[in-house]
């Protein structure tokens, strides 16, 4: 664009406003083209739901597996496919792999991108070497590989665009986020929480690759990219240094905050929306204060980066309980109310409903019983510790000091939830939320940083909650009130993100590979297919000729499946999952396969 | 068994045979429980026919995805399960793992056997690290390892019982063919005939894994395990040296005859059958000879080993007509009397009718009308070369010299057909082939040995019939008359093995992976579906339950899929395959997968 503008001046300025607003409009207006899965997260909001009905509560039990598709890589398969036109999509892990496919030619493979990567990135990527999808915009597909290279492919014919370095990977910086495009920047996160990386989001030109922000979730105010007197938590101005003052020392330049997970945006209040996770090590002694901002929801102006409001959900982490989880833009009824909600369910086991506009904070209860590290939120707007989760001390790993260990933890460090996203039915109303119902026990150790190598400073071992044996719920939940609907008890962690749909039908995959279809309603099973390996893909929807399909990835993994995933057989590899997770062995194998469901033709 | 009589004398003698005859009777019983699929290739007369008919020609088009199960590993898979009573038995390429799933459990894994193998042995393997399954037997299961281990596992626990070392990679002696049980005894054969290998079939004690006998493909008597007077071939005693007669110097010892195809056994004339493979080295200089008995049909004694008949195919190949394709054993009426017959279909792109009684040869025509290399074989008893094919001087890659391209040979070294196994329908009497339709340049060189290098002698491209696009046909076969019934084109090589059912449908997968059900008197497509990857699995039928499955691997691989598989893209690697078969990049990757299908349940 600027070389442009060095020959054509004003012309060419009102030419690339033209084609900036053209990209946004052209994915809104796709996003609503339920024929269409267009973003890695099925809309801007995050919803994961489809206005498509042809596969219905009533006929979804005849559903059929219509074709299948190894993508020739192991290992965890997380994200789901995009599906544009008569062309789907398909990513992988490391190495990362594009796959175009040509629906109208029964699915033949129009082009295949398969990077180049150093391997010594793998050892890098904490819990396994998935990579949660591709992004959408302006004619190009954007992947974030493994190596941290951002790089845009041409859509039709798979061709390299541009590439760009989003950081080093020789630090402990990878890439495993879907990016998001948004009016002509695609932004994009980091992973490197366990190698103690100073984490980002940062904007990039669509056209060019060139790198317009950077915003960092811990450091000075200028690296943050907000304003001291207007960007606010809770409704009040941050003030000056608002993240530096609640670290020790320059701890903070190796403080994690990293933010891997799904990007969401608002295009009316134009802002993006995105969680910082946890401040490293996970030994809580060594970073004493509230480590801002990491374990925080972020809005962010998109063009300028610059923060509208923060809230920090775990201030002072003690257990990993990082805060990466997706935004849920949901417009909800709220004590008589409409409200611009932002709906959050955090790792910490504590779902939150917020203002999305002003980030005043609405609701925060938990969403699995079993969560017992905290009493609850303070939500007295006048209290001193207003917005602050109130610690059970005999639940602090801190309190016991470094090399104690702390039992009966829930939920465990990989959360109530991680990655796998929930989905909204604007329909009912409600939130379909997989989650994971585990426990641990965590002995933090003194560690000491050395750049790319492990910086975790905790042993964890995982485990259901004492007395159960179900390590996993998939739960319907009322964000106006914070309440379980209902909840429907699987055998592991469900690490699948769910589909809602207007067919009033709910999808979600199992760890042991089954893909599931529930009623919106009550949770009542309608529906199950194994499919070759264990699910933690995403289930999206698209519809090709006037049919509907259903579609999952398989592919046993993620920091859930890692024991698999990687051989690991000590139970307390695999940063504690190996142990908890030990059980899967008699259900799956490693695989990487799209299996695409619809109903039989009649 | 040995070990025991020499202390219990008479009394343990017949226990022994007692335990003999068990073994047999159990699997010649098992074999007729259409429910079961007990033996790799359907039953010892490697029919590959089921008597089920719940899925037939009427309804096959409804079927339906019931599970799939991804194995983990990528890579060919060539072979298919073993269904006992509830349980399937799987298996994989390198590292070769066997999978126990228990359908009473819906698939649960049961146990998994997964060796530790010396990775070494992976580029000791030409064409590419297959195994064609595993055998039952007494209890256990057998396999035979790449790294030659033969083990026998406990059927019900998968602990080892025994291990015996059949060959030594270091050599070039790899394994991957199907082992077969017979009474008390377990046959493997061995791959190398691209390694100079001097190869053989052993037996070993099922109880022990003590050897009984090896006999040998070439060389002297004693290791041939020949009688010069009463192994016959034509129907005249081959006399003494037969082998070594037909080879100059020491070449024998380096003279290939592999054999690692599957295997049969006639219980009623306790006969057991295969072919053995091509001599060594594929340049015909450097062996003058008809080089016997490499490319041969061999029946032999399954107590003792020794021979009964052999017949020669290919005399002194110049074309690595590699004679390892698989012996089906019929009573087929022809001219009017009903004969014991041996059918064949050969690399060299002959399908031969034998009294597998006798050797006495019946038919040998071609049956790929591309074939071109012969103008046929000499039927006339009373001829020289009786029994002997006709070269075509132009396509004699000797008759050139060395280092001379000789161009259009047809078949392709991969030949007409290669290891995917035809099927036998006993209801119409006609044979189902799955085959290659594909042509040739080769240019011998001079090649000297060192054990454990690759010696194989000649250059090679691949490509189909000129003129054509058809890569395979998929054809129905008359073995009394030797013709073509009928023949269904197909984009690459069939390279899956075929099944035939009671209920009319013939089944067959192809290297884009798709599974096909045709007619059986038509060739007419009732039934298609896409799997994962593509498809050089051998399709079986079972029945649980009252329900009958089909099922099938997928795992893109094999001679034909090597390029896909070990990621070359030079057109000549891959022993001239990769050029031939680069067009299936546009269709499939890598996988590992069984697809179990059914009829929807009303």
């Amino acid at each position: 664009m600027r070389r442009l503008m060095l020959f054509a001046g004003g012309l060419a300025l009102t030419a690339a406003l033209a084609m900036s607003a053209q990209a946004s409009d052209e994915l809104l207006k796709m996003e609503k083209n339920s024929a269409d899965w267009v973003s890695p997260t099925g809309n801007y909001a995050n919803w994961r739901y489809s206005e498509l009905d042809q596969i219905n509560k009533d006929n979804v039990g005849d559903l059929q597996v219509a074709w299948t598709f190894s993508t020739g890589v192991l290992r965890g398969h997380e994200g789901n496919p995009l599906k544009i036109g008569n062309m789907l999509y398909l990513h992988t892990p490391f190495p990362n792999k594009v796959i175009a496919l040509d629906l109208d030619q029964d699915g033949k493979i129009v082009w295949q991108y398969e990077p180049k990567q150093d391997p010594d990135v793998i050892p890098v990527m904490c819990c396994d070497t998935v990579n949660r999808g591709v992004a959408y915009g302006d004619g190009k597909i954007f992947l974030h590989q493994a190596d941290t290279t951002l790089v845009a492919l041409d859509a039709k014919t798979g061709e390299v665009v541009w590439k760009a370095v989003n950081g080093e990977p020789k630090k402990g910086e990878t890439g495993t986020s879907a990016p998001m495009v948004v009016k002509d920047k695609v932004f994009v996160g980091i992973s490197g929480g366990e190698f103690g990386v100073q984490c980002h989001v940062t904007a990039y030109d669509i056209n060019t690759g060139k790198r317009v922000w950077r915003g960092y979730s811990v450091g000075p105010d200028d690296q943050l990219l907000v304003d001291p007197e207007k960007t606010t938590s809770l409704g009040k101005p941050i003030g000056k240094d608002s993240s530096l003052k609640t670290w020790e020392g320059d701890q903070w330049k190796i403080g994690g905050g990293c933010t891997w997970g799904w990007l969401a945006y608002d295009p009316d209040l134009d802002l993006m929306y995105y969680g910082s996770g946890n401040p490293s090590t996970w030994n809580p002694k060594q970073r004493p204060g509230d480590n801002k901002w990491s374990m925080t929801i972020w809005a962010r102006n998109p063009d300028t980066g610059v923060a509208k409001w923060v809230y920090q959900m775990t201030p002072h982490d003690e257990w990993d309980y990082d805060g990466i989880n997706e935004m849920i833009l949901a417009d909800l009824k709220i004590d008589g109310k409409d409200v611009p909600t932002l709906v959050h369910f955090d790792r910490n086991g504590l779902g939150y409903t917020l203002n999305r506009d002003t980030g005043a904070l609405l609701v925060a209860n938990k969403y699995d019983p079993a969560v017992n590290w905290t009493t609850g939120v303070d939500m007295d707007p006048k209290s001193k510790t207003y917005g602050r989760p109130a610690v059970v001390t005999a639940k602090s790993t801190e309190a016991g000091g470094e090399d104690t260990n702390t039992t009966d933890i829930c939920p465990a460090a990989l959360g109530s939830k991680d990655q796998q996203p929930a989905a909204y039915s604007p329909k009912t109303g409600i939130f379909y939320v997989p989650t994971n119902h585990v426990c641990m026990d965590y002995e933090p150790f003194r560690v000491s940083y050395t750049a790319g190598q492990p910086y975790v400073g905790a042993t964890l071992s995982m485990y259901p909650p004492k007395g159960e044996e179900n390590m996993g719920n998939f739960i319907a939940w009322d964000a106006t009130k914070g309440e379980i609907v209902w909840s429907k008890p699987e055998q592991f962690s469900v690490w699948s993100g769910a589909l809602a749909t207007a067919g009033d039908v709910v999808f979600y995959g199992t760890l042991e590979g089954y893909l599931k279809a529930v009623d919106p309603e009550t949770g009542d099973e309608l529906y199950k297919f194994k499919t070759p390996s264990g699910i933690i893909g995403n289930v999206m929807t698209y519809e090709h000729n006037g049919k509907q399909y259903v579609a999952v990835y398989s592919g046993i993994g993620g920091w859930a499946g890692i024991g698999l995933a990687a051989g690991l057989t000590d139970p307390q590899a695999g940063l504690g999952a190996v142990g908890g997770y030990a059980g899967l062995r008699q259900y799956t194998n490693l695989g990487g396969q799209l299996t695409v469901f619809a109903l039989p033709s009649n």
